[in-house]
């Protein structure tokens, strides 16, 4: 163990990152390596034990960061889950709740209608969350996830929903990779402000891969301006963690102690 | 042959929905099935010969209504590129050249002087446009392209460059499968007024295939509103040609009448 590292302070190690290293292992290279927190995903934390996860971060002196995810609204069994996710994150010791609304219900073409139902549907959990002292984060994906994935597809959508509630109930998550081919992004952050709620890294290549959801790289190997992202979120109030989440099958196939340091490493490097 | 058909008097068959398809071919099969235009590409147009091209659709009477496609202005050549392109829309009788700007140099990250380096590259060949007779097109190409195809990503981006102009010499595309995810799209189509210089028809279907470039679908067999945008770009003032055009490697699979047919049906069934 490296104990703290001061220009790690604002590091999270998002476990998705190294999707295929074991819960206890993540913890224990987070703690080895002087990293603070770690982002967490609801079906490993699930095979683990959700008490026995939070137990294990909790007697490591981990921060959980963000735990993903909620959302998913156009999905029948909404409000079950959408309340269960954000007990496991209050269980975690989790301040935010990253949501990703879903896309188009199946044959559906009413992106109009989808997006109302998201809105109405964070209306609905947020007095719940709110309860819970949970922030519920919407995420704009990227707009190439808008049919399958998420019709939330820039920042400025969120936020129009977002600015309906107080800053501590619903936020936003601001990540690299979903918004910064978007001509308006910096405005938006700018306007973001108090709602940023999460700042995630990770980086642009090309060609995209078959399904497009494991295109991701790590921060620096591709083309995002990270700085610049991060100086804009700092410049708009954000003080928060800042988490690195790579969706990549080489990178998963690697041990996840080289994907930790590889990840720290393009922090350092590429985004503070 | 069949004659004109009323109902397909804004159809236009662009000539990449069918790559396979000889331009004889492709012109025989147009004249066949009473469709009155065609969209041509620059390479296929080459290969059988410039004027030979010409000829061919002036002979049959079939009107060219975009040439695809100019742009790629963060190419060294670019320059002599495209007025090479304006010269042969012209000859070719098409009214408006396609521009799709290009992406990030390699190894730049510089998106802000890519985007400003295209608006620049557009003002200097307007005149030679404009001389020409030629409208140019700015094609907002959709967010997963904007690294290595075209910083334009949106409808308001394209119009922020065009509108410096006289729409008789720069406008925009709408294509659907583009712009379709975004909440802004209806706004910006009533904004585009008279600088909508085409508007294009696909559908979009999930998953994306590696590299994206073939993930369309004809009109109808994905997720887009395309009668409500049909229609928007209508009451903004539009009355020029619909064309119909596809990259995906099953369609192109497929003998060219067929495809031709699958357009057509499509057309009449989502589009008008």
């Amino acid at each position: 163990m490296t104990g703290e590292r001061a220009e790690l302070a604002r590091f999270s190690f998002n476990q998705a990152t190294a999707k295929h290293w074991a819960l206890p292992d993540v913890v224990a290279g987070c703690v080895a390596t002087g990293v603070p927190g770690v982002g967490l995903w609801r079906e490993p934390v699930a095979e683990y034990g959700l008490d026995r996860a939070a137990k294990l971060v909790r007697d490591a002196g981990l921060a959980v960061t963000t735990l993903c995810r909620g959302g998913f609204f156009t999905a029948d069994d909404w409000w079950d889950e959408n309340r269960r996710a954000v007990d496991e994150a209050a269980t975690l010791g989790a301040p935010v709740l990253v949501l990703v609304s879903g896309g188009l219900p199946p044959g559906s073409k009413d992106i109009d209608g989808a997006r109302a139902r998201v809105a109405d549907a964070i209306a609905e959990l947020a007095p719940y969350a709110d309860s819970a002292g949970m922030t519920l984060a919407i995420e704009p994906l990227h707009p190439m996830f808008a049919a399958d994935r998420c019709v939330i597809a820039t920042l400025g959508q969120a936020l129009d929903i977002a600015e309906r509630f107080d800053p501590s109930v619903v936020g936003v998550v601001v990540d690299a990779y979903h918004v910064w081919w978007d001509d308006t992004v910096y405005d938006q952050i700018t306007r973001a402000g108090e709602w940023i709620a999460s700042f995630q890294v990770c980086d642009w290549i090309t060609p995209l891969p078959e399904g497009v959801l494991l295109g991701r790289a790590l921060p620096g190997d591709g083309c995002i301006e990270l700085r610049r992202l991060r100086e804009a979120v700092d410049a708009a109030g954000y003080t928060g963690p800042i988490e690195v989440e790579v969706f990549n099958a080489q990178v998963w196939a690697r041990p996840g102690e080289e994907v930790l340091t590889a990840s720290i490493d393009g922090y350092l490097r590429e985004v503070v």
